[in-house]
């Protein structure tokens, strides 16, 4: 088959790799349908994950068909049309049966594209397939399914979740890419007052609005915004969607007394915690790897056409342009590029759609 | 009266000071019976904490009687025996309708020996009266009771409820001082499997074990201890009990997946936030200033002799000795010294008595 190999910091290359077989009877072979490059995936080639070794194929979402399973595979069977989670999970150890798959101890967790072959591939081999993979209907857009497997519950679970966003919630968003446009767009299931997206960019500021940010700032200027909306208090609830200590940090500064700043971005390095400051507040600090525990519950959102999914995809490609899809999702700033889909129908360049009209 | 006053870092002298008089309809007056020194009054006489200006009073814990009333007051009177909560706290506004009182947003919240005039004096103008002092049965020994007007509730609210310690975890207290061993004592009411105390100093760690903890180490030796009692995963709840950078990141290292560090320490500054390692770990860290909202509760629990207050306190004084107290208590480490209590009943100095049976 054909996969994005992985060669060190800098270098991948869409080329021939070995086929997935079935190692252990919880194993499914899923055919790739359509698939998606992450912002995680970029760090990964910037070497900024260092566990992911010269040779792994990429990628941790997907959509697709089961070909082969196991034999202690129960859930899904070949030929069933499937979404793959971000996420694998054992189903059985202590933090599985919490729900916190994100955590898995038994050799889950994020594993696909990371210590494991990725779906950036015609086919994946997915571990632990019963609680790893999720029955997708013939109705259900690829290109809307896909974003499923990752953006979505990670900016639910992590930041809206996370965050505990509350009816009349002043909320900020820091960075507004996909990620946080995901956020944007599922913390309104919680009816906050107002949403507020912080970016640099100009152009995903505007996305941002069109996904029912209420107001957008600039980085500089979104202190004395949520100060002047506030009353000066701060708001209940701000998001880091960047993976940027400044952007933490800005989170810190813009929370109200009793408020909770919930991390979603992946950093690299350490950020300052104003103690001196934060101590008497009563401040909530959430970080938190997504767990997928919510995307049932956003397939049905998704499939009852509640889900501004296909207002994120800008570019999509056909699955052997991998390498000009990261070129295009890696120039964001000059692209516009929000999220990439590869396989399923092209298009040149899918402008943003609106979001479905509110029910 | 006589009253200790503030005149600027380093130093403090008990002193002539003019007899407090009602101010606002919701003030009372009250007499000081029994009255301790906080390891806050010992960072605002190194400095730490700018905003108590030179001429201000000190303290912000006592019992005694009320001997004035303003003519809104409604909840004591004149002769009535009183806690002074360390909280102030208008009743009305958005934090103290929601039970943050400590975030008072109309001049309550941490003001007595900070903003305003304390209790480190022979009477004490407390400001909202109705919802910042409570009915003290004659009963109830002042010694004991002065520790609920601040450590007790500090500890529980903060450390033990912000910590969300649940039956079962594996609970780590950072710091052994009065405010880590309250701690201690009141994290027993949610029954964790086990408590380890932290501390650099052998005998706060005796005193640790005497309140309840099942394991003991210096600060070096807790990672490893936390590492051997949790299978590697790290402990449900970590409590920072110190109030500097070092000790609150020892809390985040030690804190398992999806555990809680709970920030009870006064900080002067900042400390390093790892989010390189606990961006993907699910860890809350939450910070707080009493609201002693708990304080009726902890009360109850007082007169049912449920509460370990007296195995606390070491040393007495007469209130006229209050100098000395300072000393014996800034040098804690020399001296032994926990809590000091000034007024009532004396002793030469209080050895550690035993907490009361569990029931």
């Amino acid at each position: 088959m054909k996969a994005l190999v992985f060669h060190g910091p800098g270098e991948a290359t869409w080329q021939d790799a070995p086929d997935p077989a079935l190692r252990e009877p919880t194993d499914a072979i899923v055919r790739v349908e359509a698939v998606t490059i992450c912002g995680t995936d970029l760090h990964i080639l910037k070497g900024d994950v260092p566990d992911v070794r010269p040779g792994t194929v990429l990628g941790h979402e997907a959509v697709g068909e089961v070909v082969e399973v196991g034999s202690a595979v129960q859930g899904v069977r070949p030929g069933d049309r499937v979404l793959v989670s971000c996420i694998s999970a054992c189903g059985r150890c202590r933090y599985c049966r919490e729900g916190a798959y994100g955590q898995c101890l038994e050799g889950g967790g994020w594993i696909l594209g990371h210590t494991v072959d990725g779906t950036q591939a015609e086919y994946v081999r997915v571990p632990f397939a019963d609680m790893s993979l999720h029955a997708l209907p013939a109705s259900v857009d690829a290109a809307d399914a896909v974003l499923l497997a990752d953006i979505f519950p990670t900016a639910y679970e992590v930041g809206v979740l996370g965050g505990g966003v509350r009816p009349g919630d002043t909320v900020a968003v820091v960075g507004a890419g996909p990620i946080g446009l995901a956020a944007i767009a599922t913390a309104q299931l919680y009816s906050p007052a107002r949403i507020v997206a912080v970016d640099v960019d100009a152009s995903r500021l505007e996305a941002a609005k069109r996904l029912g940010a209420d107001a957008i700032a600039v980085a500089g200027e979104a202190e004395p915004l949520v100060a002047d909306l506030t009353g000066g208090l701060g708001v209940d609830v701000a998001m880091e969607a960047v993976g940027v200590a400044a952007s933490f940090e800005q989170c810190t500064r813009m929370v109200r007394p009793g408020g909770t700043v919930a991390n979603i971005g992946v950093h690299g390095g350490p950020a300052a915690l104003h103690l001196e400051d934060l101590w008497s507040r009563n401040v909530t600090i959430r970080t938190g790897l997504v767990d997928t525990s919510s995307t049932p519950v956003l397939l049905r959102m998704l499939i009852d056409g509640r889900l501004p999914t296909s207002s994120l995809v800008t570019h999509t490609f056909e699955l052997g342009a991998m390498e000009d899809a990261y070129d295009v999702f890696g120039r964001g700033a000059e692209t516009g590029a929000l999220k990439v889909v590869l396989g399923g129908p092209t298009h040149d360049t899918v402008t943003l759609r609106d979001p479905p009209e509110p029910t």
